[in-house]
């Protein structure tokens, strides 16, 4: 296979110079989304660990820093990285102390001084002449005595003259080179030569905790009235807070606040024909009372809604409200904007449907439309009007059927202005879609939680949320039950099936929450083989006993105590699943530095809420720092137990029953 | 936890429409190398396939094409990309039939009017009113037909009035228009409103077929004359060749041809002290007669290249050349360009060095001199004079010694003229070098193969090389030895292990080499312990009996001849390994569809060349399409034996003195 002969073109004088030659590669730096295109995301106080590949030709010795922006400075910072022996990686990391956006990138050189010395020394070490070297060190620190400030310049003149002192003998000079004195003045003053930057600059968005570490409690505040049947108000939903409060939740979510629409309305079990006292669906938004910032006169007024989150607030909580991007036919902005919506050839307004099904109680916007700009401030004032009444997280219905863009530009059009609004996304879609709302800037997501019940689903899927790509971006809040979503597990499984699924939400996940009613072990369904409930809330107001003697109120209070006194289950990543022999009892490991130690947690469910399941755990001494032989002692945080343990290898034993799970925090 | 009130500024009339906004999401491209910073890599002949991730809101069908323009095409060229089924991923490929850069990206749109077609069909299925829906469907047809070509536009103005006729039962004209006539025009004419573009141009390179299939052959021409002690000529060298060629070899690599220098030359077994007869390294490149563009005096003169290389083409060889960027103390540019080397302070060239040790034959250029521009340019112009030369291939000498801007420079310098040009990386340094000077344009690297000789190591490095980011632009040329390495295996092994090394090399990989000498079994080391050769041709001429009784020749004939006679062995990502119950015998698959059918290889070898060894195999059915439970026959390409295999576990046993290894093709 001869190779094809070509002719050949001399062109010698072509300008090499003109093109940029950068001297060392920087690859690979993390961590990083989809080519920086997307922020990474992290909580206020954590220390952010940036890491590089940065290659070279050749031995010399490289140097690295990291360069960051913190939000809303001009300048930028740097700290030294530092290198991984023989991996060609480095890293280095600085405090995110501001929530916000950080920018990011890499510098490196190649540190001719240290090459020198590093090199020099060896040569001392094998006797060979190194008059030379004395010079080129000469040349190098006066090189860096030009940009010295007056004390350093001093000092290196001084150096630069004992190097070039021939009345010495060179390798005195050299042995007296190596002085970390001098090292440390041609650290700070030689300017590198070949500064290479990474090409792009990278962003970390900073959220504040609760992002992360959160327990939410869903409830309609309609449902709050203590008559049956009686519609509920903003008063009664107050009187409320303090249960909640003491059970530990964190943000306390409501569905749509807003004026109900009455075309089409919805009757009891999402029924088509309503009755005139049926409450209607919260999300059909908008009647003549208004729309999205106005509430439901039947809840209150504005100011009875502001006393209920200053209640809430007062109680150490917040409140979430509902960001559903629809209208119901009697929604202000029909009459008012009939351009934001889709119009029809004959004039009407397009309802929502999938084909064959029908929504006629909802309109869609047309977020395409020729006032495109109009309807999106439109949008995005909605949230600005509620933040303005004390709210900073909102929940977002269906995202995934908004264009990707609204949601890059609205989140982005809020954090400039309130950077501590926290979104979580309710998109029950393809994966990646719900991927791509969370890396366009949602704080959280919904997960497919609720649909992952056995071992196997439940160790692959979070495995994927807490160590795949997706832990840099995507923060699941494992909700156990939603008022779409009530699972067959739960239908089947008895107040046992409520309690297993309660654990596993609060310590798999920082972020978990409930829907109102779970503590009441409410499972029927509104027929066999649906996931909708008998009498949803989303139709009828509920009216519940709190006090029934069934209640898991005692469960939830334990278990979020749990989560705020252990940082481990404040955590995401640091999530590592292991072997227990019975497939039925799950076995995790929850691990954090804690102040001043470390904060283990071993936790085994029995995912069977009918039987007692017994097993084998194995416990990751190494990874614990646990002796192989030693007993060491671990306390039961849900009994106050306290059993103790030997080796990898240990005896769980768990009738649904009396307990469905251990968490054990390991005493030291 | 309530959150930090800040004052809100509303800035309504913020201009939306001056952004971007994408409609639609493009993600994940497929092959992609770096964010697109360098070129992923094929051959001539090959098809490519692009495959993306594309996202949108809502439930609308979408569309999509890879776009794509060939080397030296001004226009774009498009094909449609076809969805997989729920996963959001797209794919869609185009043939790669010219050497040279190729440009691709991906482009995608939302379907309106299959969307409408899909809506349309389900609402007449459901019995639905769809009077509105045909009149929708004619404003699309009407905005089509404004595009169209005469023909088109008369037939879509036809389409428009029918779908308007009103005398027409709305559901008749709804029927007719799931013609797929209709639908044909609709998708040739109707312009897609929102047309998104992946927001990179990625680029693939391709290179002559031998870039990824050669068996190549390093030979010394000096050492190819007949009578012992006598230096060799490019004549002797020719008459060298018929051998080579029956061997089955399709490039010929020589270590450097150029004049080689006098000063602090190299005597035999890298000794200090050389005799005035002593050839010395031709690493040590330039004397009196000349540089990199010269030839040795003692090879014969360039038209004894010239006639060389004629006969190595006659021969369906090629010639590679050694470019290896360095200079003995006599090269002509030290006198003439002392500006191009490093400088010391006494005014003397510095010799190279890797301190305490001193290498004083040789001098490192300065590529950062200030006359870089003179340099580089000279560089390349060796390059393009050898090219002038009938030379197509160029083995690099320690490319991880001089900057990697300079080898991206110059790569992209010679293949602007010279596609066809091949470069061989021989970094042997950390593997994130060697990936590196990969990405910047090699075309083929060296391998760690040499010193992967377990079952374990052949099975994880040749993984990685085949199936890892790597495969997208790092090709392996697995050479069983080098002047530099004789592994202990073979040192030890006697000649089966030569025979397994042999095997490995040229079935592992389609790009394989030995060094001259391989072939008689030659394993004396300088010393124990080292990996050198006693009497290296690097210092010494060393002429061979090729005639030798014990010659692996037949063995390297039948192999190569094997390689060109089953496309399974010409590509590289079709390797598989599969279980063996005994751990020496090490068992993979080569995989290939063939002209018609389909080639598959599979491969048993004895990786222990001191005793015979048996195992159980375990064939691959599903993946080969073999029967669970009926017999099937492999033919061993070795010896011509066929043997009757039933199901997945098969019995083999390998006796090193008999035959080290089975090549099975599977009889259909």
């Amino acid at each position: 296979m001869p190779p094809q002969r070509t002719a050949t073109k001399r062109t010698t004088k072509r300008a090499v110079a003109t093109r940029v030659f950068p001297h060392l590669a920087i690859e690979c730096v993390a961590p990083q989304l989809d080519c920086g295109r997307f922020a990474v995301k992290r909580v206020l106080g954590d220390s952010f660990e940036v890491s590089a590949d940065i290659l070279k030709d050749g031995h010399d010795q490289l140097a690295a820093r990291v360069r960051w922006r913190a939000p809303g400075d001009a300048d930028w910072r740097t700290a030294a990285m530092v290198y991984e022996n023989d991996t060609d990686r480095w890293s280095g990391g600085f405090p995110l102390d501001r929530i916000g956006a950080w920018r990011y990138t890499v510098d490196a050189w190649t540190d001719h001084f240290g090459t020198w010395r590093g090199e020099l020394r060896k040569k001392l070490e094998a006797g060979q002449d190194v008059s030379l070297e004395v010079l080129e060190g000469a040349i190098m620190a006066e090189r860096a005595s030009r940009h010295a400030t007056a004390d350093a310049r001093k000092a290196l003149r001084q150096w630069v003259a004992t190097l070039r002192d021939i009345t010495v003998d060179a390798s005195q000079r050299a042995t007296a080179a190596l002085d970390l004195a001098l090292l440390a003045l041609m650290e700070e003053h030689l300017l590198p030569d070949d500064l290479t930057s990474y090409d792009r600059e990278l962003v970390v968005w900073v959220d504040r905790e609760p992002a992360r570490f959160a327990a939410w409690y869903e409830m309609f505040p309609r449902s709050q009235s203590t008559v049956p049947g009686v519609h509920g108000t903003f008063a009664d939903a107050e009187r409320a807070l303090p249960r909640i409060a003491r059970l530990g939740f964190d943000v306390v979510y409501l569905p749509p606040i807003h004026p109900v629409g009455h075309t089409n309305k919805k009757g009891p079990n999402n029924s088509l024909e309503a009755r005139p006292e049926d409450p209607g669906s919260p999300w059909a938004i908008g009647n003549e009372f208004g729309g999205h910032t106005a509430v439901d006169p039947r809840l209150g007024t504005i100011e009875d809604f502001d006393r209920f989150v200053q209640a809430a607030h007062r109680l150490n909580m917040e409140i979430a409200l509902d960001y559903a991007l629809q209208c119901s036919p009697d929604h202000p902005w029909l009459k008012e904007h009939p351009e934001w919506f889709f119009i029809r050839p004959d004039g009407s307004i397009k309802y929502a449907e999938n084909p064959p099904k029908k929504y006629q109680d909802i309109y869609p916007m047309n977020f395409w439309c020729e006032d495109r700009e109009g309807l999106w401030n439109a949008c995005r004032d909605i949230l600005l009007f509620w933040i303005d009444h004390g709210v900073r997280t909102f929940r977002v219905d269906n995202p995934h059927t908004k264009p990707f863009a609204f949601w890059e530009w609205v989140i982005g059009e809020v954090h400039e202005r309130h950077p501590d609004v926290i979104f979580l996304s309710e998109a029950f879609t393809r994966p990646k879609r719900m991927k791509h709302l969370a890396k366009l800037g949602f704080s959280e997501s919904y997960t497919y939680f609720t649909w992952r019940n056995t071992p196997g689903e439940l160790r692959e899927y979070l495995t994927e949320l807490t160590h795949s790509p997706m832990a840099e971006y995507f923060r699941g809040n494992l909700f156990t039950n939603t008022p779409d979503i009530l699972h067959e597990y739960l239908q089947r499984g008895g107040m046992p099936a409520f309690r297993v699924r309660l654990l596993l939400a609060a310590t798999l996940s920082p972020l978990y929450g409930i829907y109102s009613g779970f503590e009441l072990g409410e499972n029927v369904p509104v027929r066999e083989g649906s996931e909708e409930y008998l009498h949803s809330e989303k139709y009828e107001v509920r009216v519940r006993d709190w006090s029934a003697p069934e209640s898991l109120d005692p469960d939830i209070e334990r278990i979020n105590t749990i989560r705020r006194e252990h940082r481990a289950l404040q955590l995401s990543t640091n999530l590592s699943f292991h072997l227990s022999e019975n497939d039925q009892i799950l076995f995790y490991v929850k691990s954090a530095p804690d102040f001043g130690g470390r904060d283990d947690l071993l936790i085994a469910v029995n995912l069977d809420p009918a039987h007692a399941q017994e097993t084998m755990v194995h416990v990751p001494l190494d990874r614990l720092d646990l002796p192989a032989d030693a007993p060491y002692v671990v306390h039961d945080l849900l009994t106050g137990a306290r059993y103790t343990w030997r080796g990898s290898r240990n005896y769980v034993r768990l009738d649904p029953g009396v307990q469905v799970a251990h968490v054990l925090h390991v005493e030291r």
